[in-house]
């Protein structure tokens, strides 16, 4: 087999003066009080990805321009549409009144597993602090809550690991029930 | 819905001390000159969590003990093993020797998208360098290549989530045909 190259896979991408006009899914995300600049820019790389409707950057979490941001998400920060608003909590419940399902990324004594969940659309995915996971207060305005099942030793994953995960099997479900 | 406390999840996890003794899935992981430090703790993180056989460790690829591995390894480094081998193209032979099938994650003109490929165990999964991907002289030792599909503007997806989605793929395809 033959590597594509970066200009033949470019081909297959959405280019960036079209990506204001494509349709985007009809998925939201809230990252409530993420610390790792890090974790936020690599978070807006997957969303870009996932051509995600709206990132919602509440709390502690960092906003862009930040170098540590921007080392992580290249650029998508300039392609993803985002607002900064320090109040989570109003925001899923504007969500809400807009018939949005909202999924939260946490361990719960009625957590899925991520794959075996059903997601409705539109919906946001809410991930939590890195240390102390999505607050009680947002885990009361969440329809679903889902995880990861993890096979080894340690509790989680890395949270934008987690949320790529968790992503991946949201869009697809997304995809194989409307763009088929 | 109630938050799990960290003793509840702990309930449900491997204890370190039977870690070592309950049984692995057997899915092998090849790093080939991933550059970053974080993304290699990341990883690491990731496979505890997927209990993989192995993980090798190739070419510039750095290894434990380093403080920016363990950064985001959280001690996933004591618990996966791994072994630090130069040349990757030799691991490979030896693992195809042993009816091991190689999957690399690359964009190439006979790639399926992750979610529909068919994995054959054991199986080893070949990441490439987070610029250049992987090598042409690995890919010719490939039995499926897979990539992720992408609806944004970005060529990839960061290195340690695109191996998180990829595995999180791979593992459930073995848990529902094995352990169902």
């Amino acid at each position: 087999m033959k590597k594509l190259t970066l200009e033949e896979i470019d081909q297959q991408r959405v280019r960036p003066d079209e990506y204001d006009s494509v349709e985007r899914f009809p998925i939201y995300v809230l990252l409530d009080n993420i610390r790792s600049l890090h974790n936020v820019g690599s978070i807006f790389r997957s969303a870009d990805a996932a051509r995600v409707s709206r990132l919602y950057l509440c709390g502690i979490t960092g906003v862009p321009p930040r170098p540590e941001i921007e080392k992580t998400a290249l650029g998508a920060t300039e392609t993803v549409p985002w607002e900064y608003r320090k109040d989570a909590a109003a925001v899923l419940d504007e969500l809400r009144d807009q018939n949005c399902r909202i999924v939260a990324l946490e361990h719960t004594d009625r957590s899925v597993a991520h794959r075996k969940a059903r997601y409705d659309f539109p919906c946001c995915l809410v991930i939590g602090n890195e240390v102390w996971g999505v607050q009680e207060e947002l885990l009361e305005k969440t329809d679903l809550a889902v995880e990861i099942p993890m096979y080894g030793s340690k509790h989680s994953l890395n949270v934008s690991v987690a949320f790529g995960v968790a992503m991946d099997q949201i869009l697809s479900q997304f995809i194989d029930r409307h763009h088929q």
